[in-house]
């Protein structure tokens, strides 16, 4: 890690085309490390997508919440999904679910023979915006190349694990991926070839309101097209965030994080009393507050003391407007997916 | 001066409306430092505007090539704009010289009674894409500033100074402006109101193709919305960049400086043999090539070793092409304009 806190460099991988097998990692290099190796547990964070103005290019992992996902060798040659937890909704064909799918890709790229069992133990709600499918995708692909000691890098398994979310939003989108495989805040400096920046936060507390969404995803609703006064804000208001980020600066990254003409306004209709959460916590005293990822769940960024202050203002407010919410106070988590022992 | 290089806070100007005798700074608190002084000269840096991905964003303070303006009381209260050097094609009337212009902009704020004499010392072609319109108006400022003791901050020079640039290409644009004035590399978070950074730079060498460009300004051009996929990687874009300045790592700036969906596409299609140079000077080892600012110049960037043969390629292109231009070898610059003894 140099003196400006990053912490990882970038590779680049062939684009939508890793062939493991093939390219720069030779079959019989693909060998186990831990030969006796049946299955591999890993925890996976939530993760903010957009992170404010960063649409499809930034995410911040949160140390709260986080899911678990197990994978096992199993001598069928299939691939299983089950879920455990808060499984509602959540597809568990491996074609339709985003663990399922990203499976399916890692067994191509690595011609590798299939055969596992993926358990994920859901603690996050879906569909509220925290990166869960991709969560379930890149843990899932980390814990096969553990379990099948394909010396994959951290490219090529977010490369994988994004096409994973295809099975959820219809896109290869990369950010929630990225930010949950690597921990701390990420930025996708390129689509074809994946190239990820990871940049380690300082302490950054998050207030976050959860609200599940009422339709699965709401990227068709974001204009195609934008302005060029928009952009000209926008790209200064990206740069802004990199720049607060690595000047460490918790009050500048919160102003950076509340400004976005992509994805806030189109987004921010469909939560409800949304104007009024943040109009509510900035004026006591957050820094910044926007939609995390796709939405609905609403994050704001503040002092360690407000938080409290921050959780109640966001609970009073969706109580009084009937909306179904669970707020926690969190932070920024430095750790992405990690292999833990037990369930 | 923080660890990561920078070097200067931001400042809130209202705006559009410095008042500077109302807001802040009380009239009779406005007095001359040097209460004998006549004139004040300046030397003010060519930018590179835009510097790849920031379009009306970034710009990046030149070493070579500078202009230099002279202020200079009078006693007809009255603005007089005159032009020495390479004067061809621009406006000396108070109303139409970027200079001109913001002293007028310069007095409404300040409240004080005008009358200065203007001499631009020209040694930067106009219409190249250097900032040379936006050097003389904020060298102008600065020199009243310092003439008059209004003690202006620096987003309020660049407030006013930016006013002066729609006298050269219609628009208010504060990134030449802002780089010119604070040296180094500068990042717009905000236009209205004015908030910019500088960052400084590490030692970035830049070989430039001065050509002057066929129509005033190519602003028109651009188009006015942009694809969502081509704005997200323009986010992608100038966040590297910003990441790659703070960095300090030489390829990474060149390599996000390469990269534009905006104002590269559209102004290189107006200089004669932009395509061959940019590929020819990238096969020769430059990590980045792009237009500068509104074109019709082209920068390179390069290790030091490097640049008499990429100077060599541009010169060898153009010169094959019947194009007329001039390449100089220069460097990124953290010094903005300064007073300087002599003409």
């Amino acid at each position: 890690m140099d003196s400006h806190g990053i912490a990882w460099g970038w590779i680049k991988t062939s684009p939508h085309n890793v062939k493991c097998s093939k390219e720069g990692y030779p079959e019989e290099n693909i060998k186990r490390e831990r030969i006796d190796l049946k299955e591999v547990i890993v925890k996976a964070p939530a993760t903010i997508a957009n992170f404010g103005p960063g649409f499809d290019v930034f995410s911040l992992a949160l140390e709260e919440p986080y899911d678990i996902v197990k994978v096992r060798l199993n001598d069928k040659n299939s691939i299983n999904v089950k879920i455990v937890g808060m499984d509602e909704g959540i597809p568990i064909s491996v074609e339709n679910n985003t663990a399922g799918l990203a499976a399916t890709h890692f067994f191509e790229e690595t011609n590798l023979s299939k055969g596992v069992d993926v358990e994920i133990r859901k603690r996050m709600i879906s569909c509220a915006g925290l990166g869960t499918s991709g969560a379930s995708a890149v843990a899932c692909v980390y814990g096969l190349n553990i379990l099948f000691g394909a010396n994959l890098g951290h490219n090529e398994i977010i490369e994988i694990a994004s096409r994973g979310e295809i099975a959820s939003g219809g896109v290869a989108h990369a950010d929630n991926v990225a930010g949950c495989l690597l921990g701390g805040f990420v930025l996708i400096k390129n689509y074809r070839p994946i190239d990820v920046v990871k940049i380690e936060v300082p302490n950054v507390p998050i207030v976050i309101c959860i609200i599940k969404k009422a339709k699965r995803t709401t990227r068709g609703s974001i204009p195609d097209r934008i302005s060029l006064n928009k952009v000209r804000e926008q790209i200064s208001y990206s740069s802004s965030l990199i720049h607060a980020i690595l000047s460490g600066n918790l009050k500048d990254i919160g102003e950076a994080v509340n400004r976005d003409n992509i994805s806030e306004p189109v987004r921010s209709r469909f939560i409800p009393r949304y104007d009024d959460i943040k109009k509510k916590v900035l004026e006591a005293g957050a820094y910044g507050c926007n939609v995390s990822g796709g939405g609905s769940s609403i994050f704001a960024i503040c002092e360690e003391d407000k938080t409290g202050e921050i959780a109640e203002i966001m609970k009073n407010i969706c109580s009084q407007g009937g909306v179904e919410n669970k707020v926690i106070i969190t932070k920024a988590s430095n750790t992405g997916v990690e292999e833990i022992n037990g369930l």
